[in-house]
């Protein structure tokens, strides 16, 4: 039974949007934070999985929603390393409300890159054995993501704040992108409710990118799908199902 | 005697930029954070002001940087409401590190503004006496910000997640837009030493700003001239010194 970690987070006006919820980037940046601590607890932190020449990279998510967390409220955050195989790893993210209440779900993949070439690697034993996740033969299917057929775009400069010890694009950061382009009019009249993303590439400091994004309205329900691009290299892309606010 | 409040901080990844160190934006948030808990645990936090229909604004940051915090750290971080007079309240903030060695030290201007004219209001004494704050005749003055002669310019376009839940931009999002443009090289070459910042007039949503510098190069020493503005309109101003990392 793979080993379940767990942190308490306050969640705090500056991970907050002008609606009073949390923020997506935030969402992220904390889940990784908890995963990296359930690592570094188990001795397999970012330094032991470098003396192999790697690093982590997450190319899905697939985040569901049934509230987001609001400024001011107390949350558990956990994160449980499930299954892996010859070259992905699964983990699954639980936000809870102090009562238990599931707020928000978020299903990972992480892989291993060599941090010389770039390429992906086969998963050392030595770095999952510690976590206890059930080893699979099966690579996992995510939904498949829709692409845009007509859009509209915006351009990104990436920032300095936007990159990470690697030099390259932190994930959370292809979220302001996509979820900005959306404007605050949309975002105040919808909420999060189903995100699917998959990461292709990394984008690197001193580029522009572009923020694809395409609105599809069935019946009640919104959904938007999302390319971030440079001309015809994808990058990163996304659908989203939003909900109505009451 | 002001009462003096402090909290503990662990210094995340996400808070800090690609050199480990912690970003301008988020030591800012953090330090709010803290004199929002204080106000909170005094019962003067943001509800009770806004029963005279007033918010804070900060007009005024003076900052002394020792060393940043840096990743995995864990810090304190202190404030106290020292003094106020019939406009301003004057707050410090301190980060202390584990041996309680003072890392950088935060004098701030608030003042209180109208919600409905924005406009300044003088401070209700039911707002400040819990603080047991110096009351003070005297306006403090701050070193001049010299203004910028020749310089460089990027436009920044104010996103959804810049915003607060007054629909203006978040204070730390200026120091995004003025510390970005110095560009990554320069960053990694140069520290934060002091900075003085002043701001003038709140940025909304929706709009484009430009972002300018000036690098004045003075023996080993820089320092940089910032503004914020729209057109000819002024809306905050920096000088900030660098020393060279080793």
């Amino acid at each position: 039974m793979a080993q379940r970690f767990t942190e308490n987070h306050e969640v705090t006006y500056y991970e907050c949007d002008v609606n009073q919820r949390m923020t997506f980037p935030a969402m992220l940046s904390i889940a990784v934070k908890v995963s990296e601590d359930q690592s570094d607890s188990l001795n397999r932190g970012a330094d032991f999985v470098h003396t192999f020449g790697l690093t982590w990279v997450i190319t899905t998510y697939q985040i569901k929603i049934n509230r987001l967390p609001k400024v001011g409220e107390n949350i558990k955050v956990s994160t449980k390393a499930t299954s892996y195989n010859k070259y992905f790893c699964y983990r699954n993210f639980w936000f809870h409300n102090e009562a238990g209440e599931e707020l928000v779900m978020i299903e990972t993949v992480f892989a291993l890159m060599n941090i010389e070439t770039r390429k992906m690697s086969s998963v050392p034993e030595e770095v999952i054995l510690p976590f206890e996740s059930e080893k699979i033969k099966k690579i996992k299917r995510y939904p498949v993501i829709e692409k845009i057929e007509t859009g509209e775009m915006l351009p990104y400069r990436v920032r300095y704040y936007d990159i990470d010890s690697n030099h390259h694009v932190n994930n959370s950061v292809y979220f302001n992108w996509m979820i900005d382009i959306l404007g605050l009019d949309f975002l105040t009249e919808y909420t999060l409710k189903e995100v699917n993303v998959r990461f292709d590439k990394e984008v690197e400091y001193g580029v522009e990118i572009e923020s694809h994004v395409e609105k599809v309205i069935l019946d009640d329900e919104i959904k938007t799908r999302h390319e971030i691009r440079i001309g015809q290299q994808l990058y990163c892309e996304a659908n989203i199902q939003w909900q109505k606010n009451n």
